[in-house]
């Protein structure tokens, strides 16, 4: 299945995709899509209904972020080889954890709003992994069963903010609509092996990040089953695995985000996005 | 007021304690204490019910954190001076922010568990600001316009998971029980002054943290306006003030927690906690 939100911010309702491509209005089934509404229980249960009897929403509109108040949005820092090395760090020997505020999620065709003070935005396609069970002590063996579903995301960050100001990585991570996600979250078994998704974005149309997960340091399932030794997963977390190489800050010169740039951002097969940047009021 | 949550785990009703120390029902009016329920709005609308017309729970039981479902569960590090000293660091220049998973949230006398290969379990009393407004660049002047209220929380913490491990502090802050937060949600019109509570925690019935937040570094106006430049602050968002001197891991030779180790854990007037710990199956 692939689950979407549609409507304007903070009013979205739930819907599924059909095959032919048109939004399903699911809303007389959940409420929305967020924490246990995406449970592999609840998706189990969604999988029952037709969506043929579904009423097809002619105009969706604006669509919102797959999902809603996440428990947690966490990333996966470095885990692309030549990234790391763009960034000037070695690879690193275990998966870095960090997170963004879960109020950065936004729709994958919101504006991107430059924060106030910010010089160094820079863009980072990446897949993203929503947790649908439980999980703690998880095996790698084990690890996808736990997952719900993938979706694309830009893991917008600021790099002043993130590395300059105080030590440790969030405050570069979470400015609102720092967390373009969507526009799908689709369900595991339709993506198959998360270790084979090209994933790319560009830059007011130039390809500057072009790459596959396949290339990832850590896989999906390493960096589940590692998060699950330090901490309970729970259903809803998103996972955003991290970037490959290309961002703003391993150009040279480096580049950064100003006011009217455009980001196509894709993990092909799960669904493309597009944001302009706009500067803060 | 002060709200607190009581029941078994994932079950808990919403409360409030009354004058005569009565904790009084209060779930046929709010469903629970958690997001847009603890907004400055709701708080006023809650206000405005005599609590002489909610039944009394006779028998509580188990009382759960005084707040589910966190959007964020924020901390703030090294913030006061001989802290950061015992740590081996130097004062920070701004607030150093970063995140508990929110899945760490626990009951204020829930066993606080060992996670599988911890050695270096450790204790933090701090001072929780619960945000109760939508809060993006805000001043210092205006920033505790934008509190719900305080409470008390031990920012459980494993040093090696923290400082060994990658690089982000999030993997040794985020096992289930690192956060257990109340019993209270105590009401910022009942608190006043933040910066004049007194914090504390002993171990095994020795004082080992005896501090005031008056030595903070950055008072938490100070640290709400810094975040807001970063991040939207919303409602239900926990922010961990940090800890004043007196960590194991800051002692000579360090001490670390070992099952069986109690901690009792007071900001005065926000209601003290206990818990034994214990090791992880």
């Amino acid at each position: 299945m692939k689950l979407l939100r549609f409507g304007p911010v903070g009013q979205e309702k739930p819907g599924i995709l059909d095959a032919d491509g048109n939004v399903r209005d699911v809303s007389a089934h959940v409420a929305d899509f967020a924490g246990p509404t995406v449970s592999l229980d609840e998706l189990e249960a969604l999988r029952q209904i037709d969506p043929a009897s579904l009423p097809i929403v002619n105009d969706p509109g604006r669509i919102g972020s797959c999902l809603a108040n996440v428990p947690n949005f966490f990333c996966v820092g470095l885990n692309y080889a030549k990234h790391a090395a763009e960034t000037g760090a070695e690879p690193p020997k275990e998966p870095i954890i960090f997170s963004k505020a879960s109020s950065a999620l936004s729709g994958p065709f919101d504006p991107v709003i430059i924060p106030r003070g910010s010089e160094k935005g820079d863009w980072e396609v990446e897949l993203g992994v929503v947790i649908g069970r439980e999980c703690l002590y998880v095996s790698e063996a084990d690890a996808l069963d736990y997952v719900a579903g993938y979706c694309t995301i830009n893991d917008v960050s600021e790099r002043a903010f993130q590395i300059e100001r105080g030590g440790q990585w969030i405050k570069g991570k979470s400015a609102p609509t720092f967390g373009p996600t969507g526009p799908y979250l689709v369900t595991a078994d339709e993506v198959g092996d998360p270790q084979n998704l090209d994933v790319k974005l560009t830059l007011n149309g130039e390809v500057v990040q072009d790459s596959n997960t396949s290339d990832m340091i850590f896989t999906v399932a390493q960096c589940i089953s590692h998060m699950s030794q330090f901490m309970k997963l729970v259903p809803g977390d998103i996972i955003a695995t991290g970037t490959p190489s290309g961002v703003g800050m391993g150009m040279k010169p480096q580049r950064f985000l100003r006011p009217g740039d455009v980001m196509e951002v894709e993990v092909v097969g799960l669904g493309a996005q597009r944001q302009e940047t706009t500067a803060a009021e």
